[in-house]
Order: C-alpha cells, then structure tokens, then sequence
C-alpha cells in the first residue's frame, strides 16, 4: 500500500522547486517508462499495476517495483487516465549547454514556455536524430510531468541543457551559422545551409530575445502561400521548428 | 455591470453541447476578436475594458459592447490572462464537408481529440493558404474555447466542416488522390503528388479508422533521420500535418 508521506512526495514533484530540490521526476505509461529503462535511465521506484508488472517482468528484473491498484495509481497520477505504471527516476546531470556545438544541427530554445509545445519539439527533434537541445534559463523545465508526457518517450533519448543563451551563443566559432525564424527572413526554400548550423527558436508571445537578435547571422521565413488580404502573424513553434528541421534532413540526405 | 445569468450563459458555452444548442461560441484576446471582425463574423457582443474598446472604437462601430471590468472580464474569461476583450458570436453555418472537393490541397481529419493540435492544424493551413477542412464527427468541436485559442485568430478564415468521413471518402473522383500517413509509406521526399490531393490525418491514439484505411490511395512516411536502435513511434499530428503540407507548398511554388 501507498504511505500518504510517498503519495505526498510524488505529487509535490509537479512542482519545479520540489523537482530541482530531490533531483527526481515522475514518468507515466508504458511506452515512456519502458524507453526510460532503455535508455539506462536511474529509476529508483516503480509502481505498476499487477498486469503491467507481470508482462513486463523481463525488462524490470533489477528495478523496485511496489504493486498498486488503479484506484492507488490514480492518486499518484498526473494523468486523467492512468496507464499501468508510474516511474520515479532521478534526474540525470547534464554538461552546460556551451560545451555541445554542433557537427551538423544544433536546436536552441530561447524562452519557450507552453509544456505541450516543449514536449512536441523534443519528440520532432528525436525523429531526427538530434541528440542535444539547449534552453535558456527561463525556457520550460523539461522534467515538467506535462513535458515529460508530450515528448512520448524522447526524453529519454535527447539530452536538453539548460545555460545562458547569450554567452553560449558569442562562444560560438564564426564557420557555425545561427538562424532565427522572423517575418521578413530569407525565404527557406532559397537559401543555403552552413553544413554546421544553429536554429534558434523563441518564445510562444515574444520571439527571440532582444539581446539574442544581434547574434543571429541568418534570418528565416517559412514561406507563407495562397493571397489573402489577412493571414496568422506567425506559426505555432513546435510546427516553425518541425518544417525547418524537416527541411534541413531533406537536404543532408539528399 | 454583468447580470449572473449572463455570466452563467457565457461559462456555458466551454461546453459542446450547449454551444450547439445555442449556436454561439466565446473568442477571447484583441488578436482574435479583431481577425472575427474583419472576416464579418456575426459577434453578437463584446465584453471589453474601457481601455480596449477606446483604442478599437474605429472597428467596433456597429457592434454593441459592454464594458467590463478586468475582474468581471475574468470571471467569464477561459483564459488565466484574460486579454482586454471577450467576443460572444453565431456559430456559422457550413455546407456538408462533401460538397468540399479540392481543386489542390484539402485536409481531412480523422478524430482529432487534442483541442491544441486542432488549433495549431487550423493556424498552418491557414499560413499555407488552405481555406476549407473536413473533420470526422468525432473530432473536437472546432469551437471549444481552447480550439479557438490555438487557432491564433485563423478560425476566422478556414473553414471547418464535419461530415461522415467514410461516405464522403467513396464519393472522391478517381482522379484525386487520398494520401494518409503511415510508419511504412513511400518517403515523402520521393513521392510525386497528384495535383488534386486530400491529406488525412488521424486520431493521436488510433491514427486513421479502420474503415477508412482501404480508401487511402497513397501511403506516405516522413522519414527519419540518424541511426538509433530506439526511436519514436510517430510524430505529433501537427507536426506530421506541418512537415507534409510544407513540402506539398514548397513543390507548388517551384
């Protein structure tokens, strides 16, 4: 049975203070859980239903498993539908972001602030391939349980380092090209790829950090169709980051 | 000063049903309630501060507007920040999704649940310049209150009809194509599109119906990049829908 004290311990880990204060977060559902244990990840506790228990038992042999009912893992769950099991894992420690320049792709997130939109962009940049992601200092917490959940499972395989954009961006070599996504940029089509390149990414409302712009050597446009008078002033950021991503692949692998 | 069955009335509207019954939705936010303006919605009326409705007398000229206080805007706002101004509108009428055939590009989707993906698929296709989409009835309500918040204001330009998917599918001429996306298609990059394609999208959890899958005429697969044993299963549905019409975009205007 679960103790109130551990009941009490798992919720307040919604919580960034409580997160970065013990080091843990919560991961929930099959599919994420099982990635985490793939991935190495140290799980120090899982809670699973007797039925995920016993079908997953090959793959949890040296991990603490504690039984729960549904009704049990309803009251540690951050989810409306709880799905068999519930991971507390420790939360790995990461190399500042300005020692990751890129080989090829680099992804930096300046201020992002919608969970559902963090999660997003770390699961594109899985399907890519990209291994590291680096966020200022105000972006999201990416252990946020409702980030950890968009991400279906690529958490557990894209690094994201948190550090000063500004620093890291002046202590970036001048063969590395950084671009931003603006209005009135190069068409994206058009416009040709530094074989080692940053792409920057801002905020939901604000965009690009005024102190950042002087950093960007190329300004992007996403190129906007058909000829109506009015037209959305700018795209969702997971979906600017998903064409521009998918656009960079589509030429490497050309 | 708001009376409280006007209060009532406007909370009621977050729930599906009652829209329906009364065939109104609430739009929230100086953006989006200009954008419905402009596109000649039929806004019954504003509830905005005095502070607003100053610098949008101009636009507002013929609408009746109440002013409101910021704590009364909050209180039937849906909003945490609520945004100066509060739209109360007739909800449309549409013609049936099957009278919709597309002379390019038309987005079908497939029982899209998330009213954040919804929102986000409405504001791309309105930056690609797509004025009409056909959803499944079981896909969110277009005018649930967090759908029209992603939008960003692009519901007042595209068109969401819903219809029996299925039926409306059998009825497609041969010469347009229907493509759907799969973990097995053809790579996007390589495909050649017909120049009347539909795109269907599905379900987060199921993807496209059972029922539909012998309708698709084209399987297609963004690919994936780099070598990793693990990966993930799919890609967010507004990423997928973000990174095809793209690409479908970027081939027009070659």
């Amino acid at each position: 049975m679960l103790s109130k004290n551990k009941i009490k311990y798992i919720n307040s880990l919604k919580i960034t203070k409580f997160r970065h204060e013990n080091k843990q977060f919560v991961a929930e559902g099959s599919k994420l859980v099982k990635d985490l244990i793939q991935e190495h990840f140290d799980i120090t506790e899982l809670y699973a239903t007797a039925k995920w228990s016993e079908e997953n038992s090959e793959l949890t042999e040296n991990l603490q498993i504690y039984l729960v009912t549904d009704a049990e893992l309803k009251r540690i769950s951050n989810l409306t539908e709880p799905n068999g099991v519930l991971a507390l894992a420790n939360i790995p420690s990461m190399p500042p972001g300005h020692e990751m320049l890129p080989d090829d792709l680099l992804i930096v997130l300046d201020g992002i602030s919608d969970p559902g939109n963090m999660g997003t962009i770390i699961r594109t940049a899985d399907w890519f391939g990209i291994k590291d992601i680096i966020c200022s200092e105000d972006t999201v917490d990416v252990f946020n349980p409702k980030v950890v959940q968009a991400t279906m499972g690529s958490i557990a395989r894209v690094k994201v380092h948190y550090d000063d954009l500004e620093s890291f961006m002046k202590s970036v070599p001048p063969d590395i090209e950084i671009c931003g996504t603006f209005m009135d940029g190069e068409n994206l089509y058009e416009t040709v790829f530094s074989p080692k390149t940053i792409l920057v990414f801002g905020s939901e409302a604000k965009g690009i950090s005024k102190e950042l712009l002087p950093l960007i050597t190329k300004k992007l446009t996403v190129p906007a169709s058909g000829n109506r008078t009015h037209r959305p002033e700018s795209l969702n950021v997971a979906v600017s980051h998903a064409i521009i991503t998918a656009e960079y692949m589509r030429r490497q692998n050309q």
